[in-house]
């Protein structure tokens, strides 16, 4: 699909043909499948190329890719924040960065010229770039995306198949439920890497939420109008900065 | 701003002025002051008024607002399920019921004649109208709205000033986190009388939601990838479901 509609060149399913001239390798594949990705090219590389890659999480990743890289291959890590529910060609969108932050993390094997070289291609998206330590991405990251998605998708979990006499619950959720819920229709193979690579910032993110949830709940339960404005209004506020 | 915008006829401030000659009479005010508001105008009102509201819980409304009727008068009590995160007549949308549900919830005091004349209002805008009893209406819309808002909020409150370092967490979201908080930004005024007036059915659903939140986080702590796919996969399910 990506071929007729004209995104790509060309295309291989094959790891040595892909590799070969190939000077700047981005790896857009589920983050635990990218080090096999990797080592299945590396023999195949030229000798400086540079390895760049796309995943949400940027610890792990310079973790498990800096042993396979060639002597004198650079690494410099990605992650473009922005994203679709949809996945795969059809859903491609050339509009998709513009305006949106690409961060990027650079870590022990990356060179100044590749670094440039990989703000340079972002830039082109029309995607502002900017830099972060590997694991202060990932502790951001746990809050501003991991856990809405970790929210959205129990959230939805919760709801499926729920009926209250004969009536199915979801079906009763008009945007609010669809605007909450959307992201839950989701990559499970992407997210499961997600979770498994940076399992404990988004624990931590977990506990902030599950700190304000029950502080919430007990507002509610008791009655207690005040915090309850309070909490709510904390929530609006936070919103509305977002605008 | 309504009278600007030829929204409305006339507008007045005074119960009694509302009240005289009002065959219908719709409250759209927050619940906990619709008793008074209506006590205010019973005096005014034609003897054969009917009364109906626009309010998100049905089972309060209808015991608290029947003792307030006049002998003749009759009560239909509705939930148009459509709305925005804003308020006012400024965000007045004339498309805002197509295609929604409208639920209507017949209780002792609606005549067969006033839920003929209440439905075929609500149908004028283009919504779909069916009925429902008062309190199975509200353990429905606890799960399928006011369980939402809940969570959207907690989850704005737990992200409102977090920073990780100098970097401020919320400000690095994507869509994701736009969609999932965006009824966070609704009025506290409207959402504080929701949750006061239909609160077990709430504490209900926010027992379904910790539930699955639970499952979900020991998947992710003990790095359970089955168990994490499989309720992933249940809420990606409810959501493709949705549309």
């Amino acid at each position: 699909m990506a071929l007729q509609r004209g995104i790509i060149d060309d295309a291989t399913r094959d790891p040595a043909t892909a590799a070969r001239g190939a000077d700047l390798v981005m790896l857009a594949v589920p983050i635990r499948t990218m080090p096999e990705t990797l080592a299945a090219m590396t023999p195949y590389l030229p000798r400086a190329a540079v390895i760049t890659d796309v995943g949400s999480v940027k610890g792990w990743v310079v973790r498990a890719l800096e042993p396979l890289l060639g002597a004198q291959m650079a690494l410099v890590a990605v992650h473009p924040v922005a994203g679709k529910e949809s996945t795969g060609a059809g859903a491609a969108d050339e509009s998709l960065f513009i305006g949106r932050r690409t961060i990027i993390t650079p870590s022990a094997r990356s060179t100044p010229d590749a670094i440039d070289r990989v703000e340079r291609l972002w830039r082109a998206t029309g995607s502002h770039v900017e830099r972060m330590a590997p694991d202060e991405h990932d502790e951001v990251l746990a809050r501003a995306s991991h856990l809405p998605q970790v929210v959205a998708s129990a959230l939805a979990a919760a709801l499926c198949g729920e009926r209250v006499g004969e009536h199915e619950a979801a079906a009763y959720g008009a945007g609010g439920m669809r605007d909450t819920t959307r992201i839950a229709a989701s990559s499970a193979e992407m997210w499961r890497d997600i979770v498994l690579t940076n399992r404990d910032a988004i624990l931590a993110a977990l506990g902030l939420f599950r700190g304000a949830l029950d502080e919430f709940e007990r507002a509610i339960r008791v009655g207690d109008v005040a915090r309850f404005e309070e909490i709510f209004n904390r929530g609006r506020a936070m919103r509305e900065g977002l605008k």
